[in-house]
């Protein structure tokens, strides 16, 4: 039996191991993918799934910085708890602390407002724009390029948003290849319906950030709430819920080690198709110049905020975020040091029978490159939160003196919410004398850089050549948040006016962003010329191997699909797919990250696990008894936690939908582990893997931990 | 085929994995075990196996502290790195520091003297002497029990000490139940033959200590020699190396996960028969106990250095091997915290059909417990290493008093030598302020106890019932190494009449000493009469069920078998059995524990692996596959480094040859997992696994990176 069964796996490894994991699908590409979907197990017609007008794909939602999906006919939304956590802030007290408690609504009435930011999007149309963007455009290049796509774009959104709760993006392909504008619908009355407490929903804190194994319970719910008459409406307690067309049904019995696995979201952005010199660039320069720029800040946030614990608390998301991106890039560094990703890009670029257009573009970073080194240093001379909101208040009252239609991106009618947003956010995270040390030093790097421009020094608040500051905070007003939104309204002469040192050092300053800005778009209308011939050329290379190519993350629609697999992160060790509640206990610590509600350990020491517990979610340990002595593998006999897959997914695909062969929903994605953090440039399949919550511990949690029959019988769960 | 498989699995599942790879088995224990010696695949004659006289057991040695093994037919010896460490250092100076660049003797006149105080014992009998201490002792109990087993032992050994190179031992086994006398040739030239750069031996240094998986070529290579007479001799250069009648061959093939492996050594101390009740004391109360008390010692130890780094170096070995400690500790608690321990003894003591001992050890152990505390806290009182040394001189001298086989064991003529080597081990290791600070903090902790003694109060050095220790090291003239030296020679009577402060107080504690000693003596004589009556119990409830018990250990030579297993440290990680070369480059660092030598780095990257690269080590990717979609397990294409066994040993065991089924070398016994940890108390033979360097990797440096043809010359190794 030994010697067919290994005769066998030759064959199967040749055929299995080489199935292709990666891809992040327009959903019109699946269409031509039915035979890979058939080999991992996906049993939904590729027909259907390439209509994002469908079901599966109509129900995938999108919050702008997440994914999530409608799990009732009555807009109930299923994403994770980090993705609904604003709601759960906004709705919380210190005598009525949902972040701790966690929150069940028991009926419609309960469930609570989310907040006025809050907007959940569903892709309403996708249209191929490219021909009426590329006719504005023409042969220009540099900066005359990069504007007639802002304009083409401008005018193609407004043409698309006709009333308050349509959203409209026009986003480019391949890097300028091609150009679609989705059109979405925007519902702005998004509810809480059911959290967590923190200790499940973040269990394992910022320590298991990108780490597996994982025991996060990262999952939260909400409801899409719509006018009288069933359309859009703001935020009204006369609302009902909205009747959502499409949903997903909950596959109970979820899935096993092996099963293949469907996801769907809306990931934000990757550099999959970029040139070994980029890699190398980022690599060698981006990467280590970022991680000492973030390490030195966080240092002079930590002390500073010594003695002023009241300072701490307001850097404390700042200081999050930057951990977290600190995590990233030391994945990013430590993944190029184990993966040689410039070799394995070289070589690709070697196979390619024409370069022609690789050269050219090779030949356009080789010139960006030291001008993106000499953008950074410069802007380390002005980055200080006060004064680039200042500068961000003064370009916005410039940007204003011009029809709408001709205002640059991002200081339109339609961004002056979200500039107004930004502003008041500034003020809970902000506290003068910790900006001034972070601006002094940045302002010190630029100094030291061979990177000096006489203009700049010159308007820069500088004495004897060396960062003079102090003047600077201790005589503006703008250290008071309302003087701050004042500026909202005031008119670019009334700026140039201003005896405010901050306002003054604004104005001197911007004609010096807005150059630094156009040379960047310049390149980037440069690039976008460049990089389309190449990715033709890519595109054309791998159609003739019967290849399809999918074009990098934009923030559009995708889907991916996968298996569910452990994986190999370092000599001697290898990961399992699933864990289970009892490695909760096994993490448990009597406070902090670690701590575990009373409610779920009595559940997990009582083993009250009812249909949710799994004898065992691989087949291996059976196997693999019958050919050696006793292997360490112990049956599974618990409930799964997390599971992994070898989806292609990125920042964005948070909350996104991991639907089994049916379509059936066993996952929400929440994070990738440690390995696979370069992913966004290379997808090894050997190391790559997307983290999801499992569906059966949100169901037990929900019956037997902090129980909610309401939204149980609600939801569709196909139990056997 | 599937089904199949899975039917045929649930019988493999039950015969293999019952397969019990615990045991420290005395030798001729080994003579009843064939069945379970043929069922892991050792196919030596257990008969042979069980005489210790003849191969393999002969060629395994003691070092006194570590084991090893004969290799060649001219005493060459391999054991660890850290066993040979002693020898390295000793040869080293700061022009030629071999700890660092590591030795290759490339021919005998080149082997390094390994310095006065190294030893190998090769065991020459092992005689049975229950009936000679038991007739002494009668039925005696508590503290005349104790003496009579002592005076027994002494006057055994005495008879047995017929020469210089004779040493000779008696042990007890199973709490008192049998006793055996051990009669060892003591070699004492012991030469230096090879040792790879610390960077290799002692890769990964402490972080890596306990850790699997592990990356350290934990090996080096001694020599024995003998006087031109072919007899044990004190060092000369004349003598020449040992004729080892017996010695192991090297399987360069190695062994494969599954394979069964047979280990021989010297394993010092287990606790496998403890009760219920005292695995509960030492969780709750001694090793939380001892962590504070290592934890606090380590912090005063580091508060005190800041500022004299002269200082951190004198204590850099104590601060090592506390942090070792700590780390076993940790193990210790956290494995009680994984496995309810005391609940599995308690239900093995539920099983014993009687329970007449089993209750009357119990209570003597329920009486013993807060005297142990007592002793504890009262040892406190006077934890100085230099007061420590002072009252075991000034005992020394009490004891010189009476014929050497009257005095206590560890004060006879045979105890001398190593009374002087330990006090001049103090000088390099002993700094006054930290230790008048230690001592300061541990006073206080008796001071504040429950376990005051008046008349214990009434000699120590207090004002105002508060540590007064200034005067004491001010004053005392045993700040002077050679004065402390001086008082080996000096007899009781002028110790009593010394004015040293430091001499009078030991003068004045030594009653006190000696009385917790006299109770302890009690306690331990009351219980040498209950545990093999206990002990007993156990056998014949075993033996009724044809399983053979073994002894706890007790540094005599046993031997454990077992198979080549990865295990489950926890929920969803596997850890697989071997680690590979790479695995070393995945871990280096530039500089540290983890820094690589560069000969090492080039062979690996070059990948000049010879023969010792194995495509797989392990059968399971290839079988998983068949059933799965790609596994995320590569094939091994690698030089093997470490393995992991289920084999069971402890502290002692370091340098243990590991044998394949035919008797030949395959690996050196290291370390153990930091799950294992607990396995002192308690063998779980789904975590326990021992750490041991891989020939493959031995023999690999030897030829290919740090090259030592002559050895492999020397060496018999079968290599197909």
């Amino acid at each position: 039996m030994k010697t067919k069964l290994l005769a066998a796996s030759a064959l199967a490894l040749f055929s299995l191991c080489s199935q292709a994991n990666e891809g992040q699908w327009q959903p019109a590409q699946l269409a031509q993918l039915g035979q890979q979907l058939d080999a991992v197990g996906i049993r939904l017609d590729a027909q259907q799934l390439a209509n994002p007008l469908d079901f599966p794909l109509n129900a995938v939602i999108s919050m702008g910085y997440c994914s999530g999906a409608f799990v009732s006919p009555n807009g109930l939304i299923l994403t994770n708890h980090h993705c609904g956590y604003g709601m759960i802030q906004h709705n919380s007290t210190a005598a009525n602390n949902l972040i701790e408690k966690g929150f069940i609504a028991k009926a419609y009435a309960e469930e609570l407002p989310g907040g006025p930011q809050e907007r959940i999007y569903v892709t309403r149309a996708i249209d191929d724009v490219t021909q009426a963007v590329l006719a504005k455009v023409g042969q220009q290049t540099g900066k005359a390029r990069f504007d007639a796509i802002e304009e083409a774009s401008k005018a193609l959104i407004k043409d698309c948003e006709t009333d308050a709760f349509t959203r409209c993006q026009v986003r480019s392909f391949h890097g300028g290849l091609s150009y679609q504008r989705i059109t979405q619908t925007m519902f702005k009355d998004v509810r809480l319906v059911y959290a967590p407490p923190e200790a499940i929903g973040k269990f394992g804190g910022d320590t298991d950030n990108f780490e597996w194994p994982r025991h996060t319970g990262d999952f939260s719910v909400l409801r899409v709430y719509v006018g009288p008459d069933g359309k859009p409406a703001e935020y009204s307690p006369d609302n009902k819920p909205y009747h959502s067309k499409h949903f997903l049904h909950i596959n109970a019995q979820g899935v096993r080690e092996g099963d293949g696995i469907l996801l769907a979201g809306y990931p934000g952005s990757t550099s999959r198709y970029r040139l070994a010199s980029e890699v190398n660039f980022a690599k060698n320069w981006t990467y280590p110049t970022q991680a000492a720029d973030y390490r030195q800040t966080l240092a002079i946030i930590n002390q500073q905020s010594q003695g002023h614990p009241e300072w701490a608390v307001a850097y404390a998301s700042t200081v999050a975020s930057f951990n977290n991106r600190m995590k990233k890039l030391e994945g990013l560094i430590d993944g190029f040091k184990q993966t040689d990703i410039a070799a394995i890009k070289a070589q690709k670029e070697a196979a390619l029978p024409s370069k022609a257009h690789l050269e050219a573009l090779e030949s356009a970073l080789k010139k960006a490159q030291p001008q993106w080194q000499r953008q950074w240093y410069q802007a380390l001379s002005h980055q200080s939160a006060l004064l680039d909101a200042t500068i961000r208040l003064y370009r916005n009252a410039l940007e204003r003196q011009k029809p709408d239609a001709d205002r640059k991106a991002g200081f339109q009618d339609r961004d002056q919410a979200m500039l107004k947003a930004g502003l008041e956010r500034l003020q809970s995270r902000f506290v003068p004398p910790i900006d001034q040390a972070i601006w002094q030093a940045k302002l010190g790097h630029y100094l030291a850089s061979d990177y000096r421009d006489p203009a700049l020094d010159a308007v820069l608040p500088l004495a004897n050549g060396k960062p003079a500051l102090d003047a600077l905070y201790q005589y503006t007003a703008l250290l008071d948040a309302k003087a701050r939104l004042a500026l909202l309204d005031m008119n670019a002469a009334a700026f140039a006016k201003s005896q405010d040192p901050m306002v003054k050092l604004a104005v001197a300053l911007t004609p010096q962003v807005i150059a630094a800005e156009d040379q960047e778009e310049a390149l980037d209308g440069e690039l976008s010329a460049l990089r389309p011939a190449y990715m033709q050329d890519i595109i054309a290379y791998n159609e003739a191997r019967g290849l399809p190519v999918y074009p990098d993350a934009n923030s559009t629609l995708r889907v991916t699909f996968g298996t569910v697999a452990g994986y190999q992160p370092r000599d001697a060790v290898y990961y399992g797919p699933f864990t289970s509640v009892d490695g909760i206990l096994q993490k448990e610590q009597d406070s902090g990250e670690f701590a575990v509600p009373e409610a779920l350990k009595a559940a997990i020491k009582d083993r009250r696990f009812g249909q949710f517990e799994r004898d065992t979610l691989s087949p291996k340990p059976a196997w693999y008894c019958t050919l050696l002595p006793c292997p360490a593998v112990k049956p599974f006999n618990s409930v799964p936690v997390a599971f992994l897959s070898s989806a292609d997914t990125t920042g964005g695909n948070s909350g996104s939908p991991v639907m089994d062969g049916q379509g059936r929903l066993v996952g929400l994605n929440f994070d990738s582990t440690y390995e696979s953090i370069t992913k966004d440039w290379y997808f090894n399949p050997q190391i790559t893997r997307a983290i999801h919550v499992d569906m059966r511990y949100v169901l037990w949690l929900l019956e037997s931990v902090y129980p909610a029959p309401n939204l149980l019988d609600e939801m569709v769960i196909e139990r056997e």
